[in-house]
């Protein structure tokens, strides 16, 4: 079946990859959308992606320095970039954060993992912990799973009232309005794998004793639960993909499609606050001269 | 004159970094060792940084990954590891976190900043900060800037009475001694730069306009201070480099150098943890079985 992302569209790399992969208004569903399309990729397939990831180092270099320096030089106005990462076990956000945000000068980028709530936590709104995460000025953040967990394996697994998760898109939407409206660019990434390549990937770590360490038994578990993870992520997507936050798509079954589409994102996004460098709030000429002779 | 550490000797090059670079015992004297030395270096020059950088990433890879795995299969008993950057303004603490840590992957590395310290941080002892800032098990910490501060601009500037940071050299032996014996492999790395290298690098921000926020007219002044720091520097590495926590002084005049160093200087280190990856604490065959069926 052909899907809405595949690459039918010659003229699709043309076009910026936050048009091509933001999910598109309306009811959501995920079989729909493929999981290994490499849409937007400006190459011929994966013998490439080491010269085009290559190609965007310098750009994300210089747009992550501009973010960096406006933060020092102006953090009561400088904008904040979060990108959030969310996706089914194996989906690859680990592999992307080495990968995209291996990019990136590691001084710019503030990476927090958000696992099982402490009982500190449990005892503060859901909101409580990620507000604690937010990024300072001039800082990308990356969440590596987020308060989505809140609207998902919380709905899978019935740890709070039906009453309560329920109300959290609207809170959730409110709040990331909120974030947006002070200064922070919000990029949303759902990794997109599918059923098959979640076995294969789980396989590939029980075959690899240098892998061992990332399996874990209730993985199998969690598993079973692929169709109501399916139909709380859609629930999420389309009802939390804002004008001001969107959701974007990112088909992650190909490693290296899914690693270069972050990247190129987060390039985009960057490219969109358009930052000039700082200007000097001191008299050049006139430092220059202290430093001369000093 | 010739300086402990040119590169007279043509063995040089077979002995660890660590054993190069490390601070001889006894009385330090800055002035006798030089920063423009490329001692160790397997290679000519800065031509050949790309390549020699570049084939110490998958050893540097793979050791971290260990860590890391050791890390999340066994938190109680896994190392940790922390990289404590110092050196005068210009020394570049940046560019080593920006090229020798960002060869590393994000997810393993913490990074801290220390700037002043708040008001709730002066309301407690000087080594609270820190202490909260220390990596978790498996993580690769990085300090740019440390508690030496409250050694070097404090003494400089009599921030205390000299009774009160004259007691914290001992204080911070003691400290590290126990952070050592908990598990924490501590490297610290006085990255040491020429007063006329200091100026040039001064020049250079005020130069180039995508270089202006670096630079705050206080450097100059800090710059006068440049004897009062080299004591006081003097004293911490002469005080301070132990058994358990030796000091490391990178010549950093040559960015190239200083960069490769510290990347240099964290893989042996980490080499000399010896960490084999976890074993599976599950049964190999039972959980093959379990996802196949999944």
């Amino acid at each position: 079946m052909a899907k809405h992302n595949d690459r039918s569209d010659p003229v699709a790399e043309q076009r910026p990859l936050a048009e091509l992969l933001r999910l598109p208004a309306g009811p959501v569903d995920l079989s729909t959308i493929a999981t290994d399309s490499t849409v937007g990729f400006p190459g011929r397939g994966k013998d490439d992606v080491g010269t085009v990831g290559a190609a965007l180092v310098p750009e994300l270099e210089d747009l992550q320095e501009r973010l960096f320096a406006n933060g020092r030089a102006t953090p009561e106005t400088a904008p904040r970039v979060l990108l959030v990462l969310q996706g089914m076990d194996t989906s690859g956000k680990g592999g992307v954060i080495k990968h995209a945000i291996g990019m990136v000068d590691p001084q710019g980028v503030d990476i927090t993992s958000f696992k099982s709530p402490t009982k500190t936590e449990l005892a503060h709104p859901f909101l409580w912990r990620i507000e604690r995460a937010l990024p300072a000025p001039g800082m990308v953040g990356i969440f590596d799973r987020s308060h989505y967990e809140d609207v998902l394996i919380v709905r899978v697994h019935d740890l709070v009232p039906e009453a309560v998760w329920s109300a959290r898109y609207a809170e959730i939407n409110a709040w990331e309005e909120a974030l947006v409206a002070g200064g922070t660019t919000v990029v949303k990434c759902f990794l997109h794998v599918s059923h098959d390549k979640q076995k294969e990937r789980l396989l590939e770590r029980l075959d690899d004793p240098t892998k061992y360490w990332k399996y874990n038994p209730g993985d199998v578990e969690e598993r079973q639960h692929w169709p109501a993870y399916t139909e709380a992520y859609e629930a999420a997507l389309e009802q939390c993909s804002t004008q001001h936050a969107p959701w974007f798509v990112v088909p992650a079954d190909r490693k290296w499609y899914r690693n270069w589409a972050v990247a190129q994102l987060l390039v985009e996004h960057l490219r969109g606050l358009d930052l000039a460098w700082p200007a000097a709030d001191f008299d050049v000429s006139t430092e220059q001269a202290r430093v001369a002779a000093s």
